[in-house]
């Protein structure tokens, strides 16, 4: 899976992964009308809601882009029929040939870590039958518990051909608070360093062609760590959030890849799936929604390009 | 929902949650049958499955505990019909009158912790409407990404007078990877520590009338850890888990208590509700599985009675 998100990354010329993060505040007024008609103000109209939200803008843009992130705490929100939403989501990306990176951020102990890693990335046994559960592609993992608690994610990407993406230093303001402190056992290294390291030797364990199937999450909002992490772990793939609404723009990202142009993945969410809600795209109005998220993308995927030529 | 808690502990004299983390590996043949007849070897057949195995344990235990632990990976591995058999299994305890601490392990950055919070722990809003998601009472909470990853939840919880046990140090063999790092901006005090700190403080702004809303999760398996984050986080409850199958005894758990006796809760799993695999309960065999769940629940109960009465 790794090597297919790296060729479609070639194919496309975007190393660009769009978060499909989906609230009714960015959910047009036409859409949320049609499915309270259908369903009521209930979950179930609000899943369907942002299901039709999600499918419209897909269609605008799965051809520009490599890979989607939808955020599965969007759809828990809204209980089993956002989680069914979530279901509809990935299945249509796959449809569609998206990569499908599941940002759920899971993380346990072994046994538990296997469960989640099964129902995500593989599949159960019941009886004689094997069944898939969610199915997606990548899922991004917690690693305060440790490697065994990563490791089952691992053995199920192994079996599977899937991969994973390790939280290191993610984007928000106070992702400092336990991830930068100094490790007096570590040569006063920062705890993102040594997750970051260990992710590196996790990733040799799987590794594709020319990246491993086991990447990191490095906030772009933290360009010097980034640089520093993209040297720790050289094969990693690293998917980076924060790029847009959180603050980055794509000369903080140059240091997130490496020379070959490949090893990152710059994620937008809101940026992309809302920009319509912008002044800059304003103009398409809430109809045009859709066609508003497919300009966004192209203007995220020119700014990045310029970045990286300029570097 | 923690004065509730601590009421219901006292009431039943058993400071014990009974996790309800089902595997089809646990659940007698005769139920999965009747599940598989009327749903197939699906995703539907087990869940149904795990469900009725639940059920009937409940049925047998609920008024000898305070609490359960639904361990949502545990269902999520069954896809969407898994999640709505964890939706049915919260709903029935809390109809039992059960204090429902949901094992979600969730966490991350600021709007998308709200997201988990509203869908656990609150309610969204939906058109003119407010919708309950899984509606559970408690929810663990991994707190690698910082304060503003965990904001959220104690929002959330402060409106809904809900609360949160937050992963300070788990169970695992592995947990000191990272999480006993020592901190050289800290005084070399571990990482564990710098985050139980950090619980006492967000405890503090949500205090019930003798505990906090906030508690943490520290493992029976690391008693020495216990008795420094029991001092640490003197009004926090301490979620442990480990105790039986994972190795952990009565005898290591008395650093878990405060001097009132109160003040930690002690999980078991796989030891009750797969007690009849057992070969102290075989008597009770395969049909009486959940007669056997509750001899080790009353077990359990002596166990920790004699602990704490002989310290």
């Amino acid at each position: 899976m790794i090597n297919k998100l790296v060729s479609k990354i070639k194919a496309t010329n975007a190393p660009i992964v769009v978060g499909l993060d989906p609230t009714l505040k960015f959910v047009p007024g036409h859409i949320q009308k049609k499915a309270f008609a259908e369903y009521g103000e209930t979950l179930k109209g609000a899943a369907e809601a942002i299901w039709q939200y999600n499918k419209e803008i897909v269609d605008h843009i799965y051809d520009l882009i490599p890979a989607v992130k939808p955020q599965i705490a969007m759809y828990e929100q809204f209980g089993i029929p956002g989680l069914m939403a979530f279901q509809k989501t990935v299945d249509y990306c796959k449809e569609k040939d998206l990569v499908v990176i599941a940002d759920i951020k899971r993380g346990d102990i072994g046994s538990t870590s296997e469960a989640y890693a099964v129902g995500h990335l593989g599949k159960v046994t019941v009886g004689s039958k094997v069944c898939y559960g969610f199915d997606e592609d990548f899922a991004t993992v917690n690693p305060y518990l440790g490697s065994d608690g990563v490791r089952p994610f691992i053995k199920v990407c192994k079996e599977e051909n899937k991969g994973l993406f390790i939280l290191v230093k993610t984007s928000n303001p106070s992702s400092g608070e336990f991830q930068d402190r100094l490790i007096s056992d570590a040569d006063n290294r920062h705890l993102y360093e040594v997750v970051g390291e260990q992710v590196a030797k996790w990733g040799e364990e799987h590794m594709g062609d020319s990246y491993s199937y086991i990447g990191a999450v490095v906030g772009a909002t933290y360009p010097e760590e980034g640089k520093l992490l993209r040297a720790i772990m050289p094969k990693s793939y690293i998917l980076v959030p924060g790029y847009g609404a959180q603050g980055g723009k794509g000369k903080d990202l140059v240091h997130f890849f490496n020379e070959d142009g490949l090893g990152a993945i710059i994620n937008s969410s809101r940026g992309i799936i809302a920009a319509y809600q912008q002044e800059k795209y304003a103009s398409y109005g809430e109809e045009g929604f859709a066609e508003a998220s497919r300009a966004a993308v192209e203007d995220m995927k020119a700014d990045i390009e310029e970045a990286l030529s300029s570097r």
